[in-house]
């Protein structure tokens, strides 16, 4: 029952993570193709004890592949679903071509793997924010109708891909040997510095192009489409695991206990909530692995009723917000 | 009109700032007294073009002191205001010691300045978490009554002193050259990671001590007894200015543009709310400067009623956060 795979764009952080995944969680591969630009064509990347020929994702025949995983930006993404899926093959896409699309199921496989039941052809891999916010949030929407969200990001260098990771390095580098820097792949310096996400901000609104989509997601993921949610999207100096601060709102009250109770037996978490030894979910716990870590789970003092939650939760931004998720789509449909 | 001066702890991070701010403000210094532990008497540190001898704070004689700045631990701060007061001079103290008495003021010139009139002789410098978030809070509070504050921080290592900053660069160092470092300062790895707050969690409510300090201690500036409010505190890898994300809820509707044009207007503040440059409050441009930087300021998307506002907070955590608003306290009692 194995399936020939088409890895597109896995030469970047992420395609690079998705072949390492198949790899460690022993995916059925058949045939094996890594696809890339054309200039790095012809190189080789590993995976398990053989050497794989990269080839040009352009003029690419997709006929036999069964499960395409796409790593790439939104543009290339959507020509490549498109011939992809006339070929016949299965497609799971990371970019944001398709995640709102109404006829296109985003899944996180804990959360609404469900979805996968029906064999959609086309499947979208969520924003990695809302990948990790959703691992979190889900388990706790057995125990009471989560209403409201509130929240703000604490993001790592590889949301914006392998050159940022290099250029926060790079950066830090130069800063500590007294040197000058100019940042080429991020718009403000990144050494010992956090700033707002760098996507477009919406006029109408004020928020972020990521906060945007954390938003939408995260209510199309939860299937709760009137779910009032807002984020702030900060990225700080961290290298590829992102963190979240969350108040959650709930329709009626939900004890610390009890949320840490269904967090603990939830698949994918790891409840780190060590008051005594001062241990909550951080990045180089969290990096890595495939658990996404939550924590600081605590009663909102702002809400007397006892409504509201405040928790921290931590998750490998390249993993559970990327690769491993992607992998474990295909997993569900092999 | 000079005023002999004595500061105390002045070879840590936030003693060091106290000196330079009374030399840039030029605060009427008479005599000037830099206290710090037995090891470093004799050393020197530097004051305008002079060079003072550092003296031991045990066995100090205030007498003559018109005013003492603190910017030692809780323990020490309290048998030195003790002795200093009783001496005669009026103190300003860093520590937590004093900030929650009732009979103690606690200010923020810009804030509640008209306190100072009533001329105490022990005046408590806030948390700098407080101090920050106060900033951009209180120009609001002409627009409309606050009712609940949430909030998430990106603090610095400054917040830890000058040997977590060394630990935050050393750390890095080593991690960027491959090497292992064992982190003595601080309880968790620090490069290229963040963490909750290292302050002990109160047992009662999983709040821990920093996020407990700056609610109180937000309530009391303001002098909002009742304010609904909760915080995150977490600390990230950057070197001495603090971020704070808050959402903001008033008890009727207020616009951004008004906030924007409050904020703009208040002493102390800086608008940094650019979406078209994607440029909002960082701390490679809050650190070594006075004013907070507030920006992202738009309606919070999650209440469609348009009394929540959103905005993003960044300060230099030694200046106004600690030795700056210290400074302004001498100045406006001067």
């Amino acid at each position: 029952m194995s399936k020939n795979v088409a890895i597109v764009g896995a030469t970047g952080a992420v395609g690079t993570e998705m072949l390492r995944c198949l790899e460690t969680r022993n995916f059925p591969v058949g045939k094996l193709h890594a696809l890339a630009s054309s200039a790095s064509a012809g190189k080789m990347v590993q995976f398990k004890d053989r050497e794989i020929t990269l080839e040009a994702l352009e003029g690419f025949d997709f006929a036999g592949i069964d499960v395409a995983l796409l790593a790439v930006d939104t543009d290339i993404a959507m020509d490549c679903a498109a011939r992809a899926t006339k070929a016949g093959a299965t497609v799971i896409d990371n970019s944001s071509a398709f995640r709102m699309k109404a006829n296109v199921p985003l899944v996180v496989p804990e959360v609404n793997g469900a979805l996968l039941e029906e064999r959609p052809r086309l499947i979208a891999n969520p924003n990695c924010v809302a990948a990790i916010m959703v691992m979190a949030l889900a388990p706790l929407q057995n125990l009471a109708r989560i209403s409201r969200v509130h929240a703000a990001s604490y993001q790592a260098a590889s949301g914006a891909g392998l050159p940022a990771m290099r250029e926060l390095e790079d950066s830090t580098r130069a800063y500590l040997a007294g040197q000058k820097f100019e940042p080429k792949v991020l718009p403000h310096p990144y050494a010992f510095n956090f700033f707002s996400h760098n996507t477009p901000i919406d006029p109408e609104t004020g928020y972020n192009g990521e906060e945007t989509k954390v938003m939408r997601e995260t209510r199309k993921i939860l299937d709760l489409p009137d779910l009032r949610i807002s984020i702030t999207c900060i990225r700080v100096p961290v290298l590829r695991a992102h963190g979240i601060a969350m108040s959650v709102e709930f329709d009626r009250a939900v004890t610390p206990e009890t949320a840490r109770g269904a967090l603990a037996q939830a698949p994918g978490v790891r409840v780190v909530d060590d008051p005594a030894a001062n241990r909550f979910p951080m990045p180089v716990e969290a990096s890595g692995i495939e658990e996404v870590l939550v924590g600081r789970i605590r009663r909102d003092v702002s809400d007397a009723s006892g409504k509201t939650l405040s928790l921290f939760v931590c998750g490998d931004q390249l993993l559970k917000g990327a690769a491993l998720n992607a992998v474990q789509i295909a997993e569900r449909l092999a």
